[in-house]
C-alpha cells in the first residue's frame, strides 16, 4: 500500500463509493493525532444530510423523565476533550486468506482524534435510569435497505448497545474531532465515542438514546459484528465489543524498497482495549527473533502508542518480513496465528511487512 | 399435493435425501395420533448411529452434581406418556411468493403422536440446580459442516436452549414414540419434547443437558431458527419457540376434484402453543363468508384437534377457494397476510386450497 491501482480521494484509500469507505494509507500514520482529513471514513449507507437547528436526541426507554435535547442545549452543558483511538473491527481484512466478504481494508482502517464532547452519563443522569435498566442503545440517522436475505425485511436503521455500566463509565457524546465540528463524514452533529471498543459502537449521526432492560438483538449486534466465542464444542455468536491488541509498521510500507546497509527508522502504532501498552517488538527476519521498541510519548489511556526502532538493514538485497508484536499491561500479546472463529473482525494476529532490500 | 412430479418413500414426500426430509401427505391427516411410518422426517444432518448400551445422557453447567445416565438407567425411572404436536417451523414454507430458501415444506410438516419418557425436571432436580441458572441448552448427537458462510467454522452440532421455567414445566424426555422405541430418524435412543414450541427446539439424538446462566446464542439459536421482532424502528434477533394458530384442511386436497352437488365433508387440524384451540371456520367462498366447523374429540393441551365440516358443494363447476381458520382460548386467531419480519418461518396466515368443481 499504497497499491498500484488504487484509487486516492483526498489522499485516502477509496474502498468503496456507495457507501463511502476510505482508508487512511498507513504510512502517512506519522503522528499521535490524525489529521482529520486523513481520518479513515467508514459508513454503511448515505450519509445523512442533518440540518443541526433541526436536529433533536431522544433519551427514552427504561427512564423516569424521557427527553429531547438540540444541539444548543447539549454545547451548554459540560464538556470533556480526550484522544481516542478508532479501529475499524475489520481493519486488515484485505491481509486474511482466503479472501472474505466485506469492505478489504488494508492496516488503515485506523485513527486517533481528539474527540470534544458530553459524557453521556450526563443525560442518563437527567433523564433517571430506572433500575431494571441494563444496555444502553444508540441509533444513528443513517438508514437503508441491505441486500443479505437473512436482515429484517424493510430499511434498517444502524444501531448499537453498550451495557450500563460502560455507558456511564467513560462513553462520550461528541460534537468536536481536533478542535472542529465534526464533518459529515464523522457523524455530524454528534456521534458517540465508545473507548476502547471496535468503532462499529461509536455510532455517527447520533439520534436517539434507548435504555433498556433486554440485551440488544439488533442486526449489527448479531448478524452483523458478531464473531463465535466458544463454550465447548458450541459457538456462541457474541457481539464485538473490546479492541483486540495489535501493533501495526507504518514505515517501512509494504513492499517498500529499503537500501541495504543502512540505518533506517522502523515506525508504527500500537493499541488495546482497556489496558496500556507496555511494550512493542519487532522482528527482522521473520519472527525469528524480536528486539524491543522504543514507545513514544506517554500512555494515554484507549489511545494508541507510537513506536519506532533503528535498524540497521541487511547487507544482502532481497526480500525481507517485518513483523510488530505488541504486548499489554495485562501481559496481553498477539496471536500468531488467525482464529477462524472470528469470521471477518477482530484481525490482531501477525502480520508480516514485506519490504525489498535494494 | 402429492404434486405429480413428487418422490415418496413409504407413502411420505422426499424433500431432501441429503440430509433426510420427508413430508406427510397432509390428506393422510385422518387420525388425532399420526402413524409412526407416516410422521414427518427433519434432519440437519446425516442419522447419527447410536449403540444403545453406549449411548449415555450428560447433565452439567450450572449444576451442584453434574451426572450421566445411560439408557437402562433412564428407563428405571417414572415415566409419562403424552400426545404432543409436533410441527416445524417452517411447515408450509412452499405456499410463500415470493419463493425463499429451506426445505420447500408443504401442509405436512407436522403430527401428533404419544410420546412416552421421564421429565426433564426429574433430571434437573437430581443434578440441583444452582440459583443463577436461567436456561437448558439441549444438545444433540447430530452434527456436520455447512455452507453458510455465517456459521461458525468446523463442525457444528445442533444445540437450543429453553428458558429454565419452560424445562422444568413440561419438557420431556422421550424414548418412546406411539408405543415403540423412537426410531433412528425421529431421534433414537432419546430426544427432547417441547410441548407448544416448534420442533426445532425437540432436540433429537439427545447427548447432552448444560443448565447455563447466561442467553444461548447457538447457531440455529440465532442464525437459523430466528425471526426478527420490532421495538419501534428497530428490529431484534429473536429465537422462535411458540407454535402459532393454525387451521389446515387435509380434504380436499389442494387441486382436488370435487363433484358438484354434492355433499363433501371437508376434514382438517387445527393447533395452537400453549393455549387451547376454541374454533375453526371454514370459508368456501375464498374467504368472504365463514361457517364454524365441527371439533372432534376432547381438547388435549398441546395437541392439535381435528375437525370436519359437512359441506354442500356448488351447483357450478369451476374453480373454488377453501380458507380454513383457528381461533384459541385467548381469543388469537391467524392473520390474514404474511408478516415478513418472520423470515422463512412461522407461516401461519390464511391460506387457500383450491380445488376443482367438476
Amino acid at each position: 500500500m499504497p497499491e498500484p491501482d488504487i484509487k486516492l480521494r483526498d489522499g485516502r484509500i477509496v474502498r468503496s463509493e456507495e457507501p463511502l469507505n476510505l482508508e487512511m494509507p498507513f504510512e502517512t500514520a506519522e503522528n499521535f493525532i490524525t489529521p482529520t482529513q486523513s481520518f479513515y471514513v467508514r459508513t454503511h449507507f448515505p450519509i445523512p444530510k442533518i440540518d443541526r437547528d433541526a436536529w433533536w436526541l431522544h433519551v427514552e426507554g427504561e427512564v423516569e423523565k424521557p427527553f429531547a435535547i438540540n444541539y444548543e442545549q447539549l454545547l451548554e452543558l459540560g464538556s470533556r476533550t480526550i484522544p481516542v483511538t478508532l479501529e475499524c473491527a475489520g481493519n486488515n481484512r484485505d491481509f486474511l486468506e482466503p479472501k472474505v466478504k466485506g469492505v478489504q481494508w488494508g492496516l488503515g482502517a485506523v485513527g486517533t482524534a481528539d474527540w470534544t464532547g458530553v459524557p453521556l452519563s450526563v443525560l442518563l443522569d437527567r433523564a433517571v435510569v430506572r433500575s431494571n435498566a441494563c444496555e444502553v442503545i444508540l441509533e444513528g440517522a443513517d438508514h437503508g435497505l441491505l441486500e443479505d436475505p437473512k436482515s429484517p425485511p424493510g430499511e434498517l436503521t444502524f444501531a448499537r448497545s453498550v451495557p450500563l455500566e460502560k455507558a456511564r463509565h467513560d462513553v462520550l457524546l461528541a460534537y468536536g474531532m481536533n478542535g472542529k465540528d465534526l464533518p459529515p463524514e464523522h457523524g455530524f452533529p454528534v456521534r458517540a465515542i465508545v473507548p476502547g471498543w471496535y468503532a462499529m459502537a461509536s455510532i455517527k449521526w447520533l439520534q436517539r438514546i434507548i435504555v433498556s432492560s433486554e440485551t440488544f438483538t439488533g442486526y449489527y449486534q448479531t448478524l452483523d459484528y458478531a464473531y463465535w466465542k466458544r463454550r465447548g464444542d458450541l459457538g456462541e455468536l457474541t457481539p464485538l465489543s473490546d479492541m483486540q491488541i495489535k501493533a501495526e509498521i507504518s514505515r517501512p510500507a509494504q513492499g517498500e524498497a529499503v537500501p541495504r546497509n543502512s540505518n533506517f527508522r522502523v515506525r508504527g502504532a500500537a493499541w488495546t482495549g482497556e489496558n496500556e501498552i507496555t511494550k512493542v517488538e519487532l522482528s527482522t527476519d521473520g519472527g525469528a527473533t524480536w528486539s524491543e521498541t522504543r514507545l513514544l510519548g506517554t500512555p494515554k489511556q484507549n489511545a494508541w502508542r507510537l513506536w519506532e526502532f533503528d535498524w540497521r538493514t541487511p547487507s544482502k538485497t532481497g526480500k525481507v518480513d517485518l513483523i510488530a508484536r505488541a504486548t499489554d499491561s495485562d501481559g496481553k500479546t498477539q496471536p500468531i496465528h488467525r482464529d477462524r472463529d472470528r469470521g471477518t473482525y477482530m484481525i490482531n494476529h501477525l502480520l508480516p511487512v514485506t519490504v525489498q532490500i535494494s
